[in-house]
């Protein structure tokens, strides 16, 4: 999977990609990850990349052409499934739609910053709009940078125990159940003894039942 | 605000607050934010801070021990309004819950990593649970960004513009109006006259139709 990240801040994402899961599928060479400075893309000397927008509200838009330019050199190189822009506006990200993306070859992932991007990159780009949720961040990038871990972990080889992604929270529409791990008791406070029972059966029955009782109590929309 | 981050990979969340909104708040004095390493609460001579979980499920648990004394340290230090855990098992993060938050004080941010933490750190300390959306991250760590993030840039004197966060998305369970800037044509492409024609009035009440319509297309369930 390649991704090629547009932003007026890529300095910002820099860390995330050079820890943890997102490095270790780069240097497996599982996730190719490119950040493009739209700084680069922007207009005259002052290499401008936002402007004031028509009818007088407050903010900064980013502008059209420099958008443009960049998207369309991108295209030129090679074919993308998808131009996601992230904005609070777009379709919430589900594990779903983590899930769906995963499966791609190449993707654009567009971080809006300031107020967001002129109407009409939409309109001549992007295939897809994603909100990472319901609040709004300083730019795009952390939302990029959510959704490609949400989708890199995903892709094969790259968490160790392949088991640990299918057991996740979402998978199966179920919360996970309390976990444990030693001393089997704390300051008083004790492990459930079906943990200890070693009734590998009985404990599987009980994490299931906690599970959906969890989720019925803190979720019940994603029993519905 | 003072906000303390707990997290087995801190320096994950090195570039976020180096750059943008977040470090304009630190400067100004506005946030504190600390990160503590897990590690440097670990137990034994490898410092260790997770085990396998009771039961023979996969992955790892963080052990209770290592986060109850990360966590009293710092409340014998001061005291906290709300010591949060970030799992896609919390309450969904909504602009409310930020506006909420940005009114406290002090607040410790708890990073789950691997399958996540020991049920007991629970019961003894978590107030909040809280989940940036129905996904599945490798670590709680990008979420504490965006929850920070989200939290920070609504203090008063962190945005330069102090109008802007108040037209945001979500503050007024309205999705944003298309929005543009120069050129007025481009590819063929034009800005809707109304936004050329200096007619504040109109322009305003244009902007809040096509909010209302944007989000009865994308969003009917933030008009409910």
């Amino acid at each position: 999977m390649r991704i090629d990240i547009i932003s007026v801040l890529p300095e910002l994402m820099e860390s995330p990609f050079k820890t943890s899961i997102l490095k270790r599928a780069v240097d497996k060479g599982l996730a190719e990850v490119y950040f493009h400075h739209l700084r680069d893309f922007g207009l005259g000397k002052h290499r401008q990349v936002d402007d004031a927008p028509y009818g007088g509200s407050a903010g900064m838009v980013m502008m059209v052409e420099p958008l443009d330019r960049c998207i369309s050199e991108l295209k030129e190189q090679r074919t993308y499934d998808e131009v996601i822009y992230l904005t609070p506006d777009g379709e919430t990200l589900t594990q779903k739609i983590a899930n769906s993306l995963s499966t791609k070859s190449n993707l654009i992932f567009l971080c809006g910053h300031y107020k967001g991007i002129d109407q009409r990159v939409r309109e001549l780009h992007i295939t897809k709009e994603i909100s990472i949720g319901d609040y709004v961040l300083t730019g795009g990038e952390l939302a990029a940078c959510v959704l490609a871990d949400s989708v890199i972990r995903l892709l094969p080889g790259v968490l160790n125990d392949e088991q640990s992604a299918l057991t996740d929270s979402f998978q199966d529409n179920l919360l996970s159940p309390p976990i444990y791990t030693r001393p089997a008791e704390y300051k008083g406070l004790k492990v459930p003894e079906i943990l200890l029972s070693g009734n590998l059966q009985k404990i599987q029955d009980w994490l299931h039942e906690e599970s959906v009782k969890i989720t019925q109590e803190k979720r019940p929309d994603l029993l519905e």
